[in-house]
């Protein structure tokens, strides 16, 4: 619904809850959970948040279920294609890689649903597979290798947006080092070495190590 | 605690709550979640499987959080790391990743937790880091490539998690096919070349890419 159908109803004095649309919760459960968290999310919170009754938020989301599956596909247009169609192939995938990881590091909740959601629920991310599997097909990537090297971007996607929050000691093997000198080494190099992010050192070595090989798959 | 240590306690006649320890409590966790699952997994139906009460289990496990961090740890026992120091270097990757990728499938709410938990916490974790470091190693991958290798292999086999966990018809874009024509495509192309599961497919593309890239990093 836009803000002119919106301002519409309220001429017409309809009251509040018939302008509870899907965008207008959406929008009002991401600000809710960037001001206050996944953790305490509560589907009587957002009722408070829309200034309506928890009945009413539920006429029109069955569930927080719900609510977290029209979040997910919301928070898909936030991830970075326009590289698709206006710059190398290569250059729109790591773009749209690295934007997809660092949104999805922010809400991490999300990653479970995302994962088994059918398409058909969520329009705004079957529009983005849709732009990515446009730019594979024009860097000539064989249509029959377009599912698995999205699914296997994907997949590495939502691992590295868990790796992201993971904290910067979780390698630290402490009083544990003894028994494991060769990780506990690799763990001190490792740091040492590299000036980035640890997080950002790994997602970089595996996101090239895809881009490569999806490059190999493309027809002459 | 062994079997044998546990008969000695039942026949000093200790109440049976002395013998709540960490393998007792994680071995119920993991037999109750197999016959019921991870929904339905609550401090006092482990407690009542373990004949004992809430108050009790709680005296040992602080929290459900804290029985899951353990179930972890106990989880990454079952991951197959036999063929390092046995097998070509690959081959034995190769088998570690499939193994570790099908066992969190079916403990996909475990990924969560292991993503952030420290290896101080968790010494079968470490263990199997130590094992597939020295794998890594003795393959002359240089020490400060190890840990990169090992965190985007492991981004990669839990995003491959969830993806087991996928409904088949997740991609089918049913109505939404018009609007989406390559990607409908390509989905359909997929399903057809390819005689095995996509999940399977798109894993099998990701690791590959991954094993090719740490081959390359190998010193002559």
């Amino acid at each position: 619904m836009s803000d002119a159908d919106d301002a519409g109803h309220r001429r017409a004095g309809r009251p509040l809850e018939t302008v509870l649309t899907r965008p207008r919760i959406t929008a009002a459960a991401l600000r809710l959970i960037g001001a206050t968290g996944y953790e305490s999310f509560t589907m009587s919170g957002l009722a408070r948040s829309l200034g309506v009754a928890p009945s009413a938020l539920y006429n029109h989301a069955a569930s927080k279920q719900v609510v977290l599956q029209w979040l997910q596909d919301h928070v898909m247009t936030m991830v970075d294609v326009a590289g698709f169609g206006a710059e190398p192939w290569d250059t729109a995938l790591r773009r749209w890689a690295w934007s997809y990881r660092d949104i999805f590091a922010t809400h991490v909740p999300l990653i479970s649903i995302m994962a088994v959601l059918p398409v058909t629920g969520a329009p705004q991310t079957l529009r983005m597979y849709e732009t990515v599997a446009a730019g594979l097909a024009s860097a000539r990537v064989p249509t029959a290798q377009i599912v698995p090297s999205i699914v296997a971007l994907e997949s590495f996607i939502f691992g590295s947006a868990f790796d992201v929050a993971a904290p910067a000691d979780i390698f630290e093997t402490g009083a544990l080092a003894e028994s494991s000198p060769i990780f506990s080494a690799a763990v001190r190099q490792g740091e040492q070495i590299q000036g980035k992010a640890r997080a950002d050192v790994a997602f970089e070595f595996g996101l090239e190590a895809l881009v490569d090989r999806i490059g190999r798959l493309r027809r002459p």
